[in-house]
């Protein structure tokens, strides 16, 4: 029987696997069966034939797997045990660690995130051991606890354990495939690096009609600084901030000329009547260019009618969404040395907060492993897959391409409505199934790279 | 016995009718007590031998008051008889309206604001019909009971009843002295246009990463927009709004000169570390320029921590103080043509609203109305008053230099912490006294105008 013959007269059992497996509260955040989840995923590991070993870390711990064939390639399966809080409660229609299946899913709290999708990994696997086919490559599992708490120590442990975690490419199965539900690989991700500005006058609001004229006002000095940061043309004027860009190769520009695109369908994505580009333009932007973005401006009085005051404060919240090879460290000191430069009014203070980072990621898509990786999944969906050089959201995949130092890619298994973070997240069984046999086929396909 | 003698012997009786004045509620913007209080006060009005008339407007009556001596010239007294609710009520240390003398003041509702200062105006008056002296002026009144609701019908009234109110000047009693509780002159008041602009992109706030780069971020227009509007220097560029502005005269300029000013006193009053000028400018800069100050600006995420998105909206708020002669509808009108003409970018809708509007007001401080007020309140009080160019902030005082066609000064009486508005308003019994005094010796001093 081939590891495809077994997963498709297993499937029975292997819900019932991811079943026990959602029953298993991992809520990161609060710690709430954190333990208990790992003992669980880890008996499956074992049971699977994986020598499992528990790397401990400041928080949740990792369990790291491998089986060892002596091939020349490895591949690492990244997951994640740990889940989202439920709440709110009453909005579930089946209680969140109860796995239901509804109208061919399965619902309940990690189906989708990143439980289903975990488990198809370490079942493909499971599949070659139960079935005594040999494994074509070596594999190795990373699967932590803290996903859902910002992956807090993730970078950290892969720095410390990276001798033991070093791997040929590393592969995660997480998030929602494309909404058109056709099979999807993810070539990379934009980073992030998120600050604050404070401005500081008056230690109080001033009458406007007292004091106007007289007291500076930090709403206007803001607008000024920001006004200076970034021109109406949209070009960001920080020196240095398109250092180190990569500019998109020849693939990458096919793979956006292939991606679907409906100008019509992304506009409505956006509540926004139309968008005046195309598609080539649109995934460039999203994709592969960065942004500078206020995603808060406050200042003084914003209820219904007026009020006259100059206020005491500003606030400004920017997230600057970053691409290979930007370094979000270096991006938030010449942010700074900007802000620092720039001539605020007398009576004005500047305050510069970095909130929070996250590097660019992005593998080159004309590599071996991934063109190994695109054809295997279109057999195993018998489907061309999208695939795209980036998302336009930030993940820390940096942590494989830039302190590993492997490729990396994302092959998203459930489907576009899994309502991960929300009420009611489900995996559709079809989703989950195929993620198993989409599996065992990639590492069929990479058997090529091992030869 | 003169009409200063007899305010002098006069003092107990006086306070006892402020009191029945302050005990009488008249609650303008719920209405409550403003009939009664009406009619109260006509009686004292009729008791003080003015002959009155009830000028009805859309919204409450205006008392209107004369005595015609047959005198060449006419002072026009405006006070209001309706006060502000006294809330919040368990602030106030006696009832406030049950008038209390605490610490040589009287305390309640409605004591300094105004009817305490509307009162001595016409207890002066009452003090030359109880004496026989001949008024040296013809007199008017116009008390309105709608200033606590931003007079709302007072410019139709005026313009309505203008051949009624017809003066030679217009004499108002109303405000806090000076902050050193010298006797105070004030010749006019700044204006105000208070506009908002909303901007709106999508309908909904987007994922700054999925969408970042595609999406227009309506807060960024507003930012280029208001850096448009107003340089870094604090000049505004909107075409025109500088027109019409009447240069500070020569006479102008030396009352600057002479305004009391402690840089570090004007750094406290507004909580800041230190103000930057002297006095000269910081009285030209608050009292006869103009400004255009952001109010509010609000738009996506201010709380703490981070939220990544483009937000669907952006409001800012602007108050635009104007100065002589500014008007607040042509300021409007460039105000909105500028935005008009403003290239936002594509997809993003940019809303201009009016929210309100008062013309400024002054009255040139050496023309001979305004001397003889001048000189008469330095002997009242024995002391050289403040005279103030303008007022920083906003009154209706355009209704008597523009709608009237009148010179209009405001001579406050009322002592500096008058806490109006506020719980535990009260006035200073030396401050009601010495407004009658004042008043008298006003009207004394007129009749050399009138000669």
């Amino acid at each position: 029987m081939t590891p495809q013959e077994y997963a498709a007269v297993h499937e029975a059992e292997h819900l019932e696997m991811l079943k026990r497996l959602v029953a298993q509260r991992s809520i990161s955040p609060t710690g709430e069966g954190i333990t208990e989840c790992a003992a669980l995923l880890r008996g499956m590991m074992e049971e699977a034939g994986v020598a499992v070993e528990v790397l401990e870390t400041p928080g949740w711990p990792i369990l790291y797997g491998a089986i060892n064939t002596g091939a020349p390639f490895t591949l690492l399966i990244y997951g994640h045990y740990d889940v989202q809080p439920p709440e709110p409660l009453d909005l579930w229609e089946s209680p969140p660690f109860e796995p239901t299946v509804r109208n061919g899913r399965l619902y309940g709290r990690g189906t989708g995130d990143n439980k289903g999708q975990l488990l198809a990994n370490l079942l493909a696997i499971r599949a070659y051991t139960r079935t005594e086919t040999p494994l074509p490559v070596n594999v190795k599992f990373c699967f932590e606890g803290e996903e859902e708490s910002s992956s807090l120590h993730l970078p950290w442990a892969v720095a410390k354990y990276q001798d033991k975690l070093q791997a040929d490419l590393v592969y995660t199965a997480d998030g929602p495939q494309h909404p058109s539900g056709a099979p999807t690989v993810l070539l990379g991700v934009r980073g992030i690096q998120y600050v604050e500005i404070n401005a500081y006058g008056a230690a109080k609001d001033n009458h406007s009609g007292n004091k106007g004229g007289a007291v500076p006002n930090p709403a206007w000095a803001l607008v000024h600084l920001l006004a200076a940061m970034k021109g109406q043309d949209g070009r960001v004027t920080i020196p240095g901030f398109y250092d180190n860009i990569r500019p998109p190769s020849a693939y990458d520009r096919m793979l956006l000329s292939r991606l679907p695109f409906d100008a019509a369908d992304a506009a409505a994505a956006a509540s926004m009547d139309q968008l005046e580009m195309d598609g080539a333009e649109y995934y460039a932007r999203t994709l592969l260019e960065p942004t500078l973005n206020v995603a808060g401006f406050t200042s003084g009085y914003g209820g219904p009618g007026s009020k006259t005051i100059i206020p005491a404060k500003a606030n400004v919240k920017i997230d600057m969404r970053l691409v290979v090879d930007q370094d979000p460290d270096d991006i938030f000191r010449k942010f700074k040395a900007f802000v620092e430069a720039f001539p605020a009014p007398s009576g004005i203070r500047l305050e510069v907060r970095d909130l929070h980072g996250m590097a660019p990621s992005r593998t080159p898509g004309d590599r071996p492993e991934p063109q190994a990786v695109i054809r295997a999944v279109g057999r195993a969906y018998g489907q061309e897959p999208v695939v795209m050089p980036s998302l336009g959201g930030s993940l820390p995949d940096y942590v494989w391409t830039r302190i590993l130092k492997a490729p990396s890619l994302i092959v998203p298994y459930a489907n576009p409505d899994e309502d991960n973070h929300a009420p009611n997240e489900n995996i559709a069984l079809d989703c989950f199934y195929n993620g198993i046999r989409c599996t065992i086929e990639v590492l069929s396909e990479l058997r090529k790279l091992a030869g």
